[in-house]
């Protein structure tokens, strides 16, 4: 049921920027489907906008009109609410209007089990190729892309960004979303593809492995209907950016959950582990990974440098470090050995006893009473050449401190351009407007040396396995 | 280098009950030492303190003496806060002045790899041995009472409540109890040990397992001294009650870190994880799993009735439901199966398309607007008798709804007494003080569906282990 290339009139990237937008079925009240009037109103969208709608004359100060036919200029993208059982003449109305892609929220299709549902899905795919129109969904939100003036939620950044996430699961994209923002990280495009009943994985997956605005890509993945495509786009697309993959379905239990979801076969979770060990992808098993890897890739992907992966840990509380160690230790990243010159600094840095000067580096508990010892220390080791990424676990004794504290992280960030991170537990280092000056800084801030760690190892991992290629696309990009 | 426990006069209860305490070395300014006496001060310390400072007369109001000596009465706990070299006359005192407890902050021992330490910490044992008193550490804060009025940082809580914490690392007790603090978790004792030269893992986790306050323990260790004895104290005390434990130092690179910090011997990390598997232990890797765990097996362990653990799910995205179902399948947790009777009364209440009223129930994206959905779902499943535990993801549209979604838990958790977790996504259900009212209704909230099931599966793997077997005490206790 895929729809031939052959026959496809419109390349994928010209979809993401129609010039005019039809919503069919919008609601008057305060009812879900409102999202996508107000989210294009709340983005600004510049082009034409018409709502659709048997009996209103206008909808939210937006003129309406009976159907699409009915619309006079042209209509390039097709936001379709109605229930299923009114998808048919809509989309009949989408081959006369030459529309070029429909989003389709519509849902009832292949996930809803009942045998009808995946034969209407199938006709779906017939009024496309008539009309040599695309079809995004069903079961789906549709697109994210602010510089476009596209979007499915109010409240989705204005700020274009170089991340883009792929998402069967319309909610994902947003639960996404909206904590990377938070964390100084915005979005090219945003995709949520539902059943994807013609526009499927492979080949927004290949666009987005082209496109020039994005540098990063995020998939949340329950299965693909052409597993072999996939298999050839992340061939070819290995080593041109990072992906960060999430497939779920890799259970009994998930795979029946997924089947009413969005209708996907989740096929078998060995071949797609296996595929993503030989094509380098970063795989995930939860939304906090997915979150935590993209700022890794984000602030710690410095290319080519980022394979040695050498890290110092700076810390004043012991169990904290000790920790730290253990989990670079499991995610194959090495402890930088500190240069003689480094560990004769600290020493003068820092007190004998309660302390160690050997990485990694315990300044001690009455360092948040001496910020110096903190201070100085990273001074010292941000120079050092054994270092690749330095994180920091501690904070001050009070408010006053710890606002000291970081503004001395920001200073030795900017002065020597290591790469650091920062460490904040709750309850010792959590005031949201000191950790926003951090991010502010380039300096990300993880709960715990493990979730920094784990997804710093994926950015080395990564670039071991691709900057020791002469000739990859990641070493021209250098 | 143990000290026998036949020459030991004291019962190790008694030494967390001391009738009066003094610390030598207090300092004057603000400097890392004052936390204990501030800690003190704050929590209310019910006997007589005494400050002994080489010159000063008083510190922050408390009298102070030169000596031990020259202390009036008697004296039952010591914290010594000077510097290694200044010990050995503080030991001398503590001998002559028949203390019951040394608590020894002083560092510089066995971690300090130089081999003077590791002597200078054998010695240490032989005070202990002719004083008949027991010690705390070296390099450790001690103990955190809040019944005998005892805590080591100013602003611990003072309610008393039912965990332990046993912890090498000073610094982890604290940043593992002001989180579970926040989540209504209180502690009957937390004890920071240190390089455990005297007091060591079995010894206090034998006293724990009988402590009567006390109904679940959380460990973190980086080695222990007499492999033996621990096992002994495992096999001994497994079943009579949860035993959450974090052991670091399982890689070359924690294992050296282990070294500087506490001295520690990690041993194989092999070993450790038999002895876990075969005695029940709760093994977690990090401070957020160790919390985590604590928090469902304060809220969600119904002795017994546990040991079923079939989950239900209700999701209004579509997404969270489906990788919930895979996190239930990873834990070797169930999907509740419900009976007939709720599955008409969800097709009754959730429209027919976009959701699903099979486990994960997925009540549609439409739910966050119409609460009813969620919330009639939520009270159907509540009285289903398939159901163990119920996860609800999901929120309002509005601030407003959201309140009436939450009130609407507390309700049904309040009627039908079924155990709910909240999971609750940054950017949808995030307000501190919704969220304050969910643990206070015993309604745990976790940020993800992942970290829920795997921490309630927990808790099922335990009462599996235990309640099946009759006699257990688990079972006595029910």
């Amino acid at each position: 049921m895929q729809v031939s290339k052959a026959v496809l009139a419109h390349d994928i990237g010209d979809l993401f920027r129609p010039r005019s937008i039809a919503i069919v079925g919008v609601p008057r009240g305060f009812k879900a489907g409102k999202v996508f009037l107000l989210g294009l109103l709340d983005q600004g969208f510049g082009g034409p906008l018409y709502a659709i709608h048997p009996d209103a004359s206008e909808v939210d100060g937006i003129k309406a009109y009976r159907s699409l036919d009915a619309v006079p200029g042209e209509v390039d993208m097709v936001i379709v609410l109605v229930p299923r059982g009114a998808v048919a003449p809509v989309m009949e109305q989408c081959v006369r209007k030459k529309v070029k892609l429909v989003v389709l929220y519509t849902s009832g299709y292949r996930e809803a089990g009942d045998g009808e549902g995946a034969e209407e899905e199938g006709r779906l795919c017939e009024y496309a190729r008539r009309g040599g129109f695309r079809i995004l969904g069903p079961n789906c939100m549709g697109i994210y892309c602010p510089e476009a003036g596209l979007a499915f939620f109010p409240g989705m950044p204005k700020r274009s960004g170089h991340a883009a996430v792929l998402s069967q699961s319309g909610s994902l994209s947003s639960l996404l979303t909206n904590p990377c923002v938070r964390r100084g990280v915005f979005f090219s495009k945003v995709v949520s593809y539902g059943n994807g009943a013609d526009l499927d994985l492979p080949e927004l997956l290949e666009y987005f492995y082209k496109d020039p605005s994005t540098t990063l890509v995020c998939a949340y993945c329950e299965g693909v209907r052409d597993g072999r495509a996939l298999v050839r786009v992340l061939r070819e697309g290995a080593g041109s950016k990072p992906l960060i993959f999430w497939k779920v379905g890799t259970t009994r239990e998930g795979r029946q959950a997924a089947a009413s979801h969005t209708g996907s076969l989740c096929g078998s979770a060995l071949l797609w582990e296996a595929a993503f060990r030989q094509y380098g992808v970063c795989a995930v098993g939860d939304i906090e990974e997915c979150i935590d890897r993209i700022v890794a890739f984000s602030y710690l992907d410095r290319s080519g440098e980022s394979r040695l992966g050498r890290v110092a840990v700076i810390s004043g509380p012991g169990g904290p470090a000790v920790s730290a160690a253990d989990a670079a230790g499991r995610c194959g990243l090495a402890l930088a050995e500190l240069t003689e010159s480094t560990r004769t600094t600290l020493k003068k840095i820092l007190p004998r006893f309660g302390t160690s000067v050997r990485n990694p580096i315990d300044v001690g508990l009455a360092a948040s009473f001496s910020l110096g010892h903190y201070l100085d220390t990273l001074e010292a080791v941000a120079q050092d050449p054994t270092v690749d990424v330095i994180l920091m676990l501690g904070s001050g004794a009070s408010e006053e401190m710890n606002r000291e504290y970081i503004d001395g992280m920001i200073r030795v960030r900017s002065t020597y351009g290591t790469p650091l991170i920062a460490i904040a537990y709750p309850g010792f280092l959590e005031d949201e407007s000191l950790l926003q000056r951090l991010w502010d800084a380039s300096i990300p801030v993880y709960p715990t040396p493990e979730r920094a760690l784990s997804s710093y190892a994926a950015v080395v991992r990564y670039r071991r396995l691709w900057s020791a290629r002469p000739g990859s696309v990641a070493d021209e990009r250098r």
